[in-house]
């Protein structure tokens, strides 16, 4: 089959590699019906993952058609379309059955984490890709809903959904401000309308992308280059801070202005995948009341997201900006790569 | 009247001041019964909360019999003896009616800061003290405890609940460790148990406060001077890190002591005072799916432990490790102040 290959730092190949086998009689082997890039992968090919090598086979979000099942396999057959989860759990272990299935202490994954497609196993921008823990892995989708909209649900709907709206802890009259309106961000943003906010202020440096995000059901919009953009944050609350403050960036500075906006005993929920430490202080903060959360997705959520898709009760489509063959992933990369200019949000390769 | 007047960084004395008087329809004047001292008002004689200035009477918690109500107090009446929260709450402020109330914005405290008393208007350790707002922000004592036992309700006891257990939501069954063994950890401890923890494990550098933790619930004990102490902390998990990680001193070291413990999905909950910013290694945390919080108290809960002490189902009276007249409190400050070698916990003054 062709898959997509990590060959090092800066390299990628469309190639011809081995078909995948069923391995473990939990597996099942999928054709790949539709798949996507997330900026992980940009991250991985920059070489910032070390725990992929190369000859790695990216990806861990898609939808595709089962081709084969294995022997412990008892409610999935060959023939039905699923929806990968980009978190593979086990079913099993401690976390898995307290709901934690980032923190999957199944054996598929080395260092014990839930996400293990592209990353510590072959992954799913390939014709075909062996899913371990099937059975409690993937969702059979429904005719509602298509497989570019399954791709959404794979992993940014429920990574917005759990680790910003939920851990955030929005309720209902909230002032939710989402710093960061690339996917993950508006993920966040689709999903918080479900809990009844009164506001969700859009917040990036790009005046464009808070306007966009307003389609994904921000109800204001700040561009944090303006001088004046806290003041503005704080004019749409009752002055006291915004209830809920969402990173979904991933850098210092975009921490730092969640704290800045975040009201007494608010929430601060951290989306964004750091590579840098942060100075927390401490000695202004203790008396805060805030909380702060943090965390990968544990796609707990995707069978609750996908009803909701299926009713279109979550913008999902408004996700997709372009679409490709499968077979030109290069080039479905090199759009998704320069996204600042090609707007691209999810870039959906169909087979 | 006789009171604890701060006299600037390093000065106190104890000396005539003018009684208090009515300023407000919801105030009352108090007789004090019994007071204390807490380490906050050792770090307001060193100069560390530039907040409180000279000729401030110090003290924040204490019971007392009501000697004068104002024109709008209802609910209490003079004579009754109340248990002074740390915590002036007006009531009416949008924080008050979420019970938040140490963010109360009422208009006592300048900083809209809860605590006012001993920090921006006269406290407790006096013969007689104005209390603001106080149908909302004081508490009968039943006749079943003792004025000395409502002393460690003013405060501590709260603080170890509310900041430290309630917000680090410790469950059933959950791993619970306490680092610091000082009067707040030890209430945390106290209070932990309430929610039925399978452990709580008390850490501090001194063998004999963790041994003594043992008298307030704690179930082991953990000397972090030990080259191997987090190992040991780890072995009373099921290896993979404690559920609730309590941060009782207020430093850089022992923060970052929670985070090197708490497992995947667990929380820290931070109730130490700090003086210092610290650093949060945000790179690898993101992935941690735990959750931070921090804050001072509502004393929200009051009411709550009080009957719970009164059903001797906290040890209350183990906290109370001296005694002294009021008159004498020069002595019990030098007591107090040299805790490491007097064993002092919490040292109760009684008119």
């Amino acid at each position: 089959m062709k898959a997509l290959v990590y060959k090092g730092p800066g390299e990628k190949s469309w190639e011809d590699v081995p078909d995948p086998v069923i391995q473990q009689p939990t597996d099942i082997i999928v054709k790949i019906d539709a798949t996507t890039i997330c900026g992980t992968d940009l991250h991985i090919l920059k070489g910032d993952v070390p725990a992929v090598t190369p000859g790695r086979i990216l990806g861990h979000e898609g939808v595709g058609t089962i081709t084969e099942i294995g022997a412990a396999v008892t409610t999935l057959k060959v023939g039905d379309q699923v929806i990968l989860s980009c978190i593979s759990a086990c079913g099993k272990c401690s976390y898995c059955k307290k709901g934690v299935f980032s923190h999957c202490l199944g054996d598929e994954g080395a260092s014990g984490i839930g996400w293990i497609f592209g990353h510590l196993i072959d992954g799913t921008q390939a014709e075909y890709v062996r899913v371990p823990y099937a059975e409690t892995s993937v969702y059979v989708l429904p005719k509602e809903v298509t497989p570019e909209l399954g791709c959404v649900l794979s992993d940014i709907l429920p990574t917005g959904h759990e680790i910003g709206v939920q851990y955030g802890a929005i309720k209902a009259g909230d002032v939710v401000a989402v710093v960061g309106a690339g996917p993950v961000g508006l993920a966040a943003i689709a999903t918080a309308g479900l809990y009844g906010p009164s506001r969700v202020i859009s917040i990036d440096l790009d005046a464009n992308r808070t306007e966009a995000a307003k389609k994904f059901g921000a109800t204001d919009a700040v561009v944090s280059s303006d001088a004046d953009w806290k003041q503005q944050v704080f004019a749409l609350t009752d002055g006291l801070g915004v209830d809920v403050a969402i990173e979904a960036v991933g850098i210092p500075a975009t921490w730092q202005m969640c704290l800045d906006i975040v009201r007494p005993a608010g929430h601060v929920a951290n989306v964004g995948v750091h590579g840098k430490p942060v100075e927390l202080a401490l000695q202004d903060l203790w008396i805060s009341n805030i909380t702060m959360t943090m965390g990968l997705v544990n796609t707990n959520t995707l069978g609750t997201l996908l009803k909701m898709v299926a009713q279109n009760k979550i913008p999902a489509a408004e996700f997709i900006s372009h679409r490709f063959a499968l077979g030109d992933i290069l080039e479905a990369y090199d759009v998704f790569g320069r996204a600042a200019e090609t707007k691209a949000l999810k870039v959906i390769l169909t087979a």
